[in-house]
């Protein structure tokens, strides 16, 4: 079980029928999408305890949980193969982030923002030596934590190389690639985003199909991690939507 | 004066000639780029102290710096009319990204990093209600504080009313706007970002030329600001290089 804190993350959790132990409202808050919360609350026959503001201080004491929070049942992971399923089900191309070492909180919760923006099927990340799904990435993904697939898997390399033997194209995003503007980035694809510090490892480089890169004239080598990943997934929106 | 930390951020602040103070390096430092880093201080005559990890730990108690740190001039301020000249004495369109209220110096360090990376002009922030230059915003930029001029500006309408004058196109990042792949981002243009909260204020708002919007296909209804601001002006970019 867990805590997610912030209007949006409630809000979210309520919409998607998720698993709510109990909300926390702190004494007071009335304005905007409470209403929105209290009525689905209700609707779902939820327990809504009113508690001083500085209860919610002391439960989340980094956070901005602007009032609200819920305790609700962790977020699941999935299987990667249920991914694949999924958007083949749907009829779709399968589009995926994998996340080789990821560490930053804010970055995956961007990146599920992102993934869920573009209506890509979901996001692979290692076991070890990754951020997991935590309440800090539930706050930073406002909601996305909800509604994206998440997959853990104990070697990248192996998956990728199922991933390829299934028909998907595999993109490492490094430099010394291909400019994405000039790669065909339609049809079955997974792009490989690597960690903030070292980029993407050597072993999981040489494991892809082929390497993307996002055009840089400017005197820094690389971009955010979480930034790469939304300008590459939009690029390959765009290369998809243009087809259509 | 303030203090940057980290290898990357020193490195850059030592290429960009920067004038530095003192550089403190943690005894047992020698991997990688350390090896530049005292060359280039060497070079310019910059004092490098060793002292011990632990004083580094205490200078920078919640930061990763990486064995690194140094005393520079904080990063100085522009005028917000030198950006613009000096595009335009670079023979080039000006594209500019003015930011509303942002509040999280990891967004405005991505952003940096994303205007370095598009051979953007600048970026201009207001001096109120908004995160400033800090030592985290220089640590997040990965460098790209050195690069990326940054002016600050007492009321963003009324500069965005001065840049129309001097006919710049003034575009405001939200949703229910023309969509960016089907709206012309080339010639002189300024892309306006709202806070991470609330969006664009609603006279900042109204005082664009339009409103552009990053298409969502899912269930969230607005991206991370950095990653949206990296969105946007890579399409700026796609765009302006298509036509050459």
């Amino acid at each position: 079980m867990g805590d997610i804190f912030g209007r949006n993350p409630v809000l979210e959790a309520l919409k998607s029928k998720r698993t709510i132990n109990k909300i926390w409202l702190a004494k007071g808050e009335q304005k905007g999408s409470v209403h929105e919360i209290l009525a689905l609350a209700k609707e779902q026959k939820i327990t809504v305890q009113s508690v001083e503001r500085s209860k919610l201080d002391k439960m989340f004491p980094h956070e901005n949980h602007q009032g609200v929070a819920a305790s609700v049942a962790s977020a699941d992971y999935v299987d990667w193969q249920d991914i694949v399923h999924a958007a083949k089900a749907k009829g779709e191309d399968p589009l995926l982030v994998i996340l080789d070492e990821l560490e930053d909180p804010h970055n995956l919760g961007a990146i599920l923002r992102s993934v869920d923006a573009v209506g890509a099927h979901g996001v692979i990340i290692p076991k070890r030596r990754a951020v997991p799904l935590t309440d800090g990435v539930a706050k930073a993904s406002a909601g996305a934590i909800e509604h994206v697939p998440v997959a853990r898997v104990g070697n990248i390399v192996q998956v990728i190389g199922e991933l390829k033997k299934q028909g998907i194209w595999v993109a490492g995003a490094s430099m010394h690639g291909q400019y994405m503007h000039k790669q065909d980035l339609t049809g079955p694809l997974a792009i490989v985003i690597g960690s903030e510090g070292k980029g993407l490892g050597k072993l999981v480089s040489e494991s892809c199909d082929y390497i993307v890169s996002i055009p840089m004239e400017g005197k820094i080598n690389s971009l955010n991690a979480s930034v790469a990943a939304g300008v590459l997934l939009y690029e390959a929106y765009r290369q998809r939507k243009a087809g259509n």
